[in-house]
Parts: C-alpha cells; structure tokens; sequence
C-alpha cells in the first residue's frame, strides 16, 4: 500500500474570490474528493459503491481548518491525507495542504460510518477497519511540512 | 442596533447531496454569507465598499463547525451571529445555525482585519471598532439553543 | 396570483471571480432557485414535496443564457420567470436577470416533467397544467426591459 | 500539437444532487476548466498569467448546453474541445462530454478576448491567434461521439 496518500489539486479561476486566492469554503470541498479519493484509489474501496451499494455513508461530524499561506489560480496544491485514531465508528482524517515543501493549510474532519438505511452510526466492518489499520501504518514515516517561517521538525 | 443579526437560510435543492442533505461545505458559504450581511446590514458598513473602495478584507485565519442535526431541501435555518474577544486585528466570530428551537450546528470563525494594499493585517479602525462593541453589547441578552437531546440552560 | 414571479438575487462575494464579476455558471444556479420558487411560491406547488413525496423531478434538457451587462458584488438582481409553451411533458421557462430596469442577461432553461422512479418523462398533471396555464395568463401583461443600449418596445 | 484536447471528468460525490445525478450548473464550471486547460495545456498560453499579467480575460456572452445522459458519481467523463469561427475578438468554443462513445452533453461557449483594463473587447494577438489556427487545424481530424440512439454518422 502506497501511502500516505496525496491529491494534487490544480487552483483554477472558479476556486478563487475577488481578491484573488482561494475562497475558503472550497477548501472543504477539496478535503471530500481526498477523502473519497482516500476510499478508492488508497484503501481500494469504491466509494460510490460504498453509498450506493452498502448503504454506508460517512457524513461530517466536525469540521476545521487552520489557514497559513492563501493560494491563487495556477498554483497546485498537494493534499496528504493521514488516518487519527479509529474509533468504533468514528473516523478522524487529517488533510495537509501543501506546496514546495510549504504548509499552507491544515484541516481536520471527524467523520461517522453510517448505515444510510437507518441513518444511524454502525461499527466500522473488519474488512474496512484492517485497511485503516494497514494505511495508518504504511503512513508512519511520513511527516508534515512545516508552516512558513517554522522550523521542520 | 438590532443584535444579534439572524440571516435566514432557505435550503435549496442545490445545497444538498445525493444523501438529501445540505453538502457540508455549503455551511461555510453561508457563515461567508452571514459575516457579509452582519457587516452591511447589521453593523452598516457596506462590505462591497470596504473591500473595493476602503481596500480592506476580511481573510479567515481558522474555520470549524461542528454538525449536530442535517438540513434537508425545504427546510429554514437561522444563522445567528456573535462576536467573540476582538483583537487588535483578529475578529471572532460564532454563528450558530438553529430551527424551531434546535441547534444544528455551530461554527466558528476567526477573521484578520487586512489591508489589501499591503497584504497584512491591520489595525481594525476606532469606527468599526466601536460598532463591534455596540454590536456585543446588544447581543449579549441572547443565548443559543440547545442541540437535540441537551436540556436548554 | 402574482405572476411573473420575480426572484430578488443579492450579489455576494461569493458569487464573484477575480475579476470581480459573477461567475457564470452561478447564473445557472440562480436559474434553478428561481424555477425552485417559482413552483413553491408561485404556483403553490411545494417543490421539495414535488420531489421527495410526489417522485417528480423536472430535470434540464436545455439551458442556455446570452450575457449583457455583467454584476459585481453589492448588485441586486431581480430574476423575472416567464413560462414557454407547454407540452406533454416538455416546461420551457425564460428567465430575465434585470437591475434598474436594464436586462442584464437573458437565460432559457428546457425541463421535463418526469417520474422519478422510473426515470421516464411523464405527463404533467391536470392540476398542474392548470397552475401553469393561470401563471401564463396572469403573467402576459409583462414585457422585459430592453438591453443596453437597446430602445424599449 | 496534439489536438483536439480532452479533458478527465471524474464525476464526484460533491457534483451530484439528491437525485443522484450531477447537478446542472456544474457542467458550466466543467467548460470553464475545459477552456483553461485548453489554453493552459493545449495551445501553451498560461491562463493565470494571460488574466494576471498580459490582463486579458475571456468572459463568456453565450452559453448554452444539451443534455442527453445523466452521469453520476463514479463516472469518469471526457470533454474534449473544439474551436468554431474565430472573429476579430469572439472565441466560439464547443464542447463534447461524453463516454465509452457516447456522446452525454455538449456545449457551446462564445468568450470575447477582452481587455481587463479597458473592459473593452481587444483583437485577438496575432500570436494567439496562430495557436488557434493550428488548434483547428490538428483537431480536423476528429468527429464527435453519437448521441444515444443515434447512428454514428
């Protein structure tokens, strides 16, 4: 298993505001298609399927972002995406948006394995758990870039 | 001053997802939306003005929410807002979306009063410092709704 | 009945590209609030009941939007709903997006009345046909307003 | 030049609405990014740098849109890019989404080459406009997929 895994974001003109960089709800946005990237290209499960088949959804239970460097149109962000602690249904996924070796944003989403049939939180399957468990272990070595003007650990 | 400013928030077919609920970063656009309308409407200050003619932004340094009961196409939210400890350049804010009593979600945003010129921050003006404290002033008798299954204080 | 129906549309930072006007594909999502509250609130038909109780849904088969005057942040935009020539299952609706009696861009959308379960067009209802046929008749009076430059008919 | 130019849609979670499908007005965002990427990636002008330093933009005076499939999450579409009749500004731009063959939506765009600063429409540069050439010249080649149920000509 190749990870931790990283999305590469183009900023295009949509994704910027008047004042020319990025506005920040699309940062959001951005932090769903790591996650449902996350699910289909790195632990190997179709997300849509996983909607749409096994009725299990992943809705958001908090949501946060802390803002370092803003981005502007042209730029290309990497997105890393690491794995907090598995809880029984409970999902905590740190994303790290990043640039030449810079931190520009860092943003946290606590989601919840749902069963979308009785809308209520189901445990997380073994299947899925032992892939949490293989990404949040092939993703040890890696460590975030630092913020500007902060020394990389 | 009429405080605390509630925007109203019809929900709409194009804020929700394939699940029937609002699309989570849709709610950082409409807390975009309220700090927008808390400037001109409730503060009186022209926030189209204050950016494109008094050339000063309001960037977001940190963003969270937390999400407690889902909106659904149809519904009416309001979108209360309140101001935390302001600095001297740094702007709290808190707005807390509730219906029918209920507190579905609550977000927090910390806003940097920049000049756009310059691209840093700035000192926030005597005027709108003043209305900031007539704003927390005449807000201060409100107090937010519980969330689902917490006995209001 | 009240008819044309016109949707009152405040240009919010939001909306808006780095070159300070809206960006275009967000005409389009006006487009849908507006056809969204011109059944609700026009023709007393709840939309979201329309589609969540009822299985209707009135997907685009065409939407296309010729562009006058661009907007910027701070503008009102008034969006005036008129209604084609009906068929079987076929709703034409013209859309005038116009500010200080000026037409600012002109948009038409083609929707089809279609049962949600079986994916298929279908007839529009007889209480339905009628709705649209009184909003036809109690909206003739209306003409637009000229473009720019253009000589009032 | 390798021409016509196409880009990779994949269809996520986030473009889709409650019934399942993308939601419209995102395949007008689609075209945009289709339209800097062409620029970007296919004729090699930079449109970040085009907008931010040459200060010429591309706003749109007309779109419009078929649609003939739904596409929902999961899918991946490819939109490729075709130019029409360049004029002295005018840039009419088509694009074809389609699918293992078959032809979903197509679009069409007129973008006026403008001057930023003036906000007039500006002729087309000579450099730019050879590219556009070529473009047209090496795209001649290809022929659009067929709409359902219609014969490949």
């Amino acid at each position: 298993m190749d990870a931790p895994f990283t999305l590469k974001l183009p900023i295009r003109f949509s994704h910027t505001d008047p004042a020319g960089i990025v506005y920040f709800p699309n940062y959001f946005d951005f932090c769903n298609a790591a996650v449902e990237d996350l699910y289909t290209r790195a632990l190997g499960v179709d997300y849509a399927k996983l909607i749409f088949e096994a009725r299990r959804g992943t809705p958001i239970v908090h949501a946060s972002c802390d803002f370092f460097v803003p981005s502007k149109m042209g730029d290309t962000l990497d997105a890393t995406v690491l794995l907090g602690e598995i809880g029984r249904s409970s999902i905590p996924i740190d994303i790290y948006f990043h640039a030449a070796g810079v931190l520009r944003l860092k943003a946290k989403l606590v989601t919840v394995h749902m069963d979308l049939d009785t809308r209520k939180s189901a445990p997380i399957p073994d299947g899925l758990r032992a892939r949490f468990d293989a990404y949040k272990a092939a993703s040890a070595h890696w460590s975030p870039p630092a913020k500007p003007g902060e020394k990389q650990e």
